[in-house]
């Protein structure tokens, strides 16, 4: 059986990996989190799961490279650094760095991409996310990663045509943007709805997860397919054979 | 036959109460625009409809109570001084004042203010709308219309519970508080959605207009049902028997 | 603490009442399934649930009058005969009978009443329901509630006014009916839609459950409150006091 | 400009494309209804577009190859004989035949095909669809081809699949099966929903037509597209760029 190890054992994610690991056919080899020894759980371990925070990616990969150990990354809030960190230990080790480890949500990236594409700038895109009352950022990394799936559709960076605010006098919509609206409340565990408007009709896309325990079940896929892979940058999109 | 008179008949609502009108069973006494005698208009109308700025409002009233013709008024965007206004006209002439002429926007209202009393405060409520491309403010008249309905079934006023921007790191969602989104895309005539999310489940009231034809329409009902009413102020739900 | 007795302890329903009880101020006194004894199980218990099948539920009821105890049913697939049952019983002791615990679907069937009522019989009344692969029947014990509730509010029984099945030529809708649609798929907890389509316009009042969880949950609330109550016949909506 | 003639001049879709034939750059060459004659027609026009009934389209398919005019077929109904009559016309001349006219449904097919694919068969399909309440018939001739596109990315015949009556004593949801529900009421021009249901989260993939004048519209630039082109059969899919 394969055995993770588990970055951030202590946060919500990493609690949930442990509860589903078992019934997914893997072992927890243990945990570490602020303060505690990445290297010595790289060397337990078959591979790393890692959801903990941008400041730690440095160490954590670090771990991995010297105990020759793959590591998913799904740590969010990442910089054109930490990638730059990611695609060196890339060299060395399998590495999948990905801002959702839902099957659904990453074929919704994919068919956002494709409609984007194909429908043309006439056709207005807008982003929806639904969380729960507790969560603190918006919009949400999965919204992100669909507006940049709808950016690479359009073939533009999304920080062009990013809207998040939209109150007031905001005048007519530019042609081309990207509006960005969150919702909150409850315990919400994660809608996301792409809009695709034209003239007379339009497209919805939508994911719908009901519970967080699907992401931490994702994670534990990710995982026991990373363990068997050589060196080199993957995506969850690999996993899922999409 | 009951003969309208058109206060903006040029603007997009004019025009389509004009089209509508015989429809219905009434007539179109004339139209005034900016620089047109609305009292003229208003002795040779059996009721008015005003759907221009609310810079034109006083002029309309005074010459709705010079000709002792009742009068709605449809105009968005009015201040405190301007219900003051409408309340001392009300003293002489019938005046309806509304925010949407809507049968299902005005009965969804009241729904929201039945559902957000009962649930209480631990439902977070939400309301979102999307509405075409060229629509310049936001959020719509209509959305904080639905707002207010909300805030009053809390028993708080709209302005103390309003949310209207949510990027970046905003920290958990505050108890009690309304969250507005707006969306822009393509030709939407114009959907509201109301959420209200508990703990475990959710209720979400939504109104869809299919074509901005149904304002018109209940403008014009709003004006034949206002046109036999006595000196008071009168609401849409009054038309509608709510 | 109130000493909550559960007939149909083996059930879906039993099991997650009784994962939920402690946790909401409650004990569990006991349960039986069938072949179990349910009068000493009442003789144990403050309150009892009763979640099994509509042909337990004469002995049921005459264990609860037996022992005194107040008893909440949420037995689904009652006919005529069940409910003067219940009425019988309810001369003797708090009986509370409720085809759903959930506070959404509760109020939601109180807006569904008043919608139909006030909008009228050119509004088309539309019924759609999700749920999980493994439900086998349908239309929903919930969807039929709401379809009551708007049948209430066109002043019909609804047996004279459900449709059920729509697929061929079938002709155009006939003017008052309400029609029911049943979706199936995945893990879907339970989505209950109600649509009222009028020319030009619509509403959608829907309510998503996240997990079966808030059943139970309802359900040790309906029973809490039932413990305290005279002889009588109780609904959901005085729990809440709707 | 590209003259065109049109079958069923009368009926719904005939009169609205010849009302939005001009404002695309089209000309109206005619029309023709029962009792016509198609062939006076398709030597006056330099396409044809036939949106009659499945027994005309023999008498309209022979008119158009001895013109030498190319033909969108419209006509919804069609049996496996239509088909071969409609291969062996575009032996001679450029046939177009689609059950939709619509850019966004033609890509949503795509959509849906990939992700029936990609998803496999423990995400459950199910399709619904809203209608004004004046159509007869049901599914809507748009949910079925949305349902073959997802039963193509499953590798079998829709046929064998579909599911199209849900109620009662139904049993558990059979794996592999694509089900469909129909809505009717008020003035809906055709909503179409595409659930994938899997263990944990879902998708939902939607189109909305605001107004039937987009189908027209659709009908006209396909029409354009198809004047030009040799003999031969040809898709929606194909004057859309897809």
């Amino acid at each position: 059986m394969t055995a993770i190890g588990i970055l951030g054992s202590e946060g919500r994610m990493g609690r949930a990996i442990a509860a589903v690991a078992t019934d997914l056919g893997a072992t927890v080899a243990g945990g570490v989190d602020a303060g505690g020894d990445p290297l010595a759980l790289a060397k337990a371990s078959d591979v790393l799961v890692d959801f903990t925070a941008p400041g730690a990616l440095e160490a954590n990969l670090a771990a991995a490279c010297e105990g020759g150990t793959p590591i998913v990354v799904g740590t969010t809030g990442l910089t054109a650094q930490h990638h730059a960190l990611i695609d060196n230990a890339a060299a060395r080790i399998a590495v999948l760095q990905t801002s959702t480890t839902s099957l659904g949500i990453t074929l919704l990236a994919r068919l956002v991409a494709d409609a984007a594409e194909k429908l043309g700038p006439d056709w207005d895109i807008e982003i929806v996310e639904a969380h729960h009352r507790h969560k603190v950022d918006a919009p949400s990394g999965t919204a992100l990663l669909l507006g940049e799936a709808a950016a690479e559709g359009r073939g533009a960076p999304l920080g062009d045509l990013k809207v998040v605010d939209r109150a007031g006098l905001i005048g007519a919509r530019a042609e081309g943007t990207i509006g960005f609206a969150s919702i909150r409340g409850g315990s919400i565990a994660g809608d996301h709805q792409v809009i695709l408007a034209g003239s007379g009709e339009r497209l919805e896309l939508i994911h719908r997860a009901e519970s967080r325990e699907i992401f931490a079940r994702g994670a534990v896929r990710a995982a026991l397919w990373l363990a068997g892979q050589p060196a080199g940058r993957y995506a969850m999109a690999e996993v899922l054979g999409l």
